[in-house]
């Protein structure tokens, strides 16, 4: 074991960022606007608001400024979980007999078991300044949900979630987290709602999907005075908070004059990939530094790697705005994937443009091959990874053992976002040789795209 | 928030104690030793070396020696979850609005959700270097299971798991960590034992309790070559592995010149308070400082407060040995809770010794006001505790309670040893108003405690 450098690389409270740093202002292709999909035109603040808070709805649209500070009150809770550590993998570099230096940032040590609090506290934080009552969200998995859960206990908001009728009885668990924390969780479709109630009427059994979770929390919000939508990904905002994870990061490097070679990350809709790499990629945009940067996601729903740059629906209601973005196409279906936080046929814009222009690649992997990963990586460093997670371990351990080849002694990092402890049917799986892969055909993702909205 | 103190106290990887206290060494009243049930005398090193590990033998039966030398190798262990954090809980005392300072030692921040992984990976650790294949061993709700899986992956022994029938239905994702860690998980009782065997033929549909599978661990173990048996609490060598929990609390206080008036932790089997407690305990025995302890157990498995100080089997099964403990009664069956590591129907002989010589309170809390304490403590301080640690919490906030009443700013710190993200089965009665309170009748602890054995 390296004496120098100990196996979690702890920042104290005071480290905390103060800022958030929005990497659009250094960026030369700014991300494309959200476009009003009846006017084709950019999304102004005033339709923003509607639907988004206020100050979200600045964050999101500001391309220039590039920094923000964190509210007090929000570093204070920050405080409950973060910094979070940075782990040295010395028992995974053992293991691999890697001459590479890996090291992982871990986000899933607090109760909602991802990096989706460091948003959600920070969203529930400006419903509650801007005299809310509460807000509205959906959830699949239930990360988000319950992590926002937990963020209104904490400022006394109302917090609706509408979770997936499949998911809802089938992570009954989840679902009772969320209770815990006073939100209230409805199966959706609900008859809460128009658009809940129009969808059960045309398909009786459907057990829901995101796409009309989301349709149904977005009406909830929009017609319930005092309330407003909240959502845990893809957006600029979210990628702007969760820049606490690669400021941390670079912070915890720095202490040590580290230099990582190699970082990597999941994508679904790339708030925690964004959140890593936004520093680092700064410096590269600055020209200051040069990083390889990895987007890794399922091979079951490629969106980088498959995709198309172009503008899409982020929803498969096809009501929300337009978004310029890798995509498979809203009307998309991934197949079946334990991993449902990477289940997202799009990307985050900021993203899409910094790998259209170069500065990130992505590769797509198979799950059972991110099971075997995730196994290793819990029997040797002790922490039961969640699916999502897993597939930046996958990468991790390939490029590591890459090094081993070479003889090269890379430093590696990746971003270890949750823990899989809601997800053991998904190991269970695994563990009873039964889980499949299943990767969409060309046929597939063609005529998902052929369905593309004409823009420009 | 009281700016000196951080909300969270985390000690450097190099203050990691070096050694376990041994309690004992300072009692003047010596814990009774274990007797043979068969001759009642005391278990002998050779007696007890047919069921576990020989060091682990001599740590169980050392009274004198103050402190043993944590094995490097173990140490290095710990370094993947430990130190664990002492934190303050701002939140609560704001919540509580009392003039109290709380502070809590927060163990679940692991895989295994608890403390129990301090035991688990020395008794791992000694049975490597024995040159053993494997170990064997019960468990119930499956917290000290997954936790020995861990550790035993950890070092490449085998690890054998038997399971209470009706955890192991009722509780599958437990039983899927053990097996992501490569332990055999076999619901009990089973064929695989002659115990098992015959128990199955006496009661065909029966779903097991945790004195079988006890009885069938050690009967593997001892058939098996290359086997022991090993335990998770209730014994001297477990409270000695646990007290890093109490070396750790006393350093990060001492850092800051804190000096508890009140400790407080859960007591089943009492590892867990009794690894808190034992520095602070051994300071009160060399007559240095005094504190309050505060025991607290379930008020239907109340072992201290209405059990007997007296010899008694540690199983149901009555085939181990005896032990000189406050006890219900081997035969006490306690009704139905949700807080499964504290239905035990006895006490470590460590803590009972300690509790009759007047050094420690004890009180029993109904499960209901335990399910109180912890969704306040979820919302307010983010972690989602533990059944069984949510009972200090229920402590610690009466405590603060009273000094609120009282103006007192007395300072209080209770153990919190785990996470509850597989107990959400209880949460959800909870969150649906079902959850009831069953108390044992002094009949039925009077019928229990008439058949004790009759030693002395």
């Amino acid at each position: 074991m390296d004496k120098k450098i100990p196996y979690k690389i702890y920042l104290s409270e005071e480290e905390i960022p103060r800022q958030w740093y929005n990497v659009r202002a250094d960026m030369k292709n700014k991300p494309a606007p959200l476009l009003n999909p009846a006017t084709l035109e950019p999304m102004s603040f005033q339709e923003l608001s509607g639907v988004f808070c206020d100050e979200l709805c600045r964050q999101e649209l500001d391309n220039d400024t590039p920094y923000f500070d964190i509210p007090q009150e929000i570093r204070d809770f920050y405080k409950m979980y973060r910094p979070s550590p940075l782990v040295r993998a010395y028992f995974l570099e053992k293991a691999l007999d890697t001459p590479a230096h890996i090291y992982y940032k871990f986000e899933g040590n607090n109760t909602s078991g991802s990096h989706k609090l460091n948003s959600a506290i920070a969203q529930a934080y400006y419903a509650k300044k801007q005299g809310l009552k509460g807000v509205t969200t959906e959830t699949g998995a239930g990360q988000w949900g319950t992590a926002l859960s937990m963020a209104c206990a904490y400022f006394g908001l109302d917090c609706k979630v509408f979770m997936v009728k499949c998911s809802y009885e089938q992570k009954p668990f989840r679902r009772e987290v969320m209770r815990t924390y006073g939100a209230s969780v409805t199966p959706s479709p609900s008859t809460s709602t128009a658009v809940g109630r129009k969808i059960l009427e045309e398909f009786p059994g459907t057990t829901g999907s995101l796409g009309c979770a989301i349709s149904e929390a977005v009406e909830t919000a929009v017609s319930s005075p005092g309330y407003r939508y909240v959502l845990g990904s893809v957006l600029n905002q979210v990628l702007l908070h969760q820049t606490v994870i690669g400021l941390e990061t670079k912070a915890a490097l720095d202490k040590y004059s580290i230099k990582p070679d190699i970082i990597i990350g999941c994508a679904g809709g790339g708030s925690n990939l964004g959140g890593l790499i936004s520093p680092f990629v700064g410096e590269m945009l600055r020209g200051e530094q040069q990083y390889r940067i990895i987007a890794v996601e399922p091979a079951s729903c490629p969106s980088f790697t498959r995709g198309k740059f172009a503008y899409d629906f982020a929803d498969t209601g096809m009501i929300c705005p337009l978004a310029k973005m890798y995509t498979l196409g809203s009307q998309f279906i991934p197949s079946s994937s334990h991993a449902g936080g990477l289940r997202f046929h799009g990307m985050s814009t900021i993203l899409s443009q910094l790998y259209h222009d170069g500065l990130m690649e992505a590769r797509a992997v198979e799950q059972t091959s991110v099971f075997e990963a995730a196994e290793l990586f819990a029997r040797v460093e002790g922490t039961l990874p969640a699916p999502e997670s897993s597939h930046a371990i996958r990468a991790a351990i390939d490029e590591a053992l890459l090094c081993k080849q070479t003889g090269e002694s890379k430093t590696i990092v990746f971003g270890l976002t949750g823990t899989g402890y809601f997800d053991l049917k998904a190991y269970e799986q695994f563990n009873d040789g039964v889980m499949s892969d299943t990767v969409p055909t060309d046929e597939m993702i063609g005529q998902s795209l052929s369905k593309l909205p004409k823009v420009d």
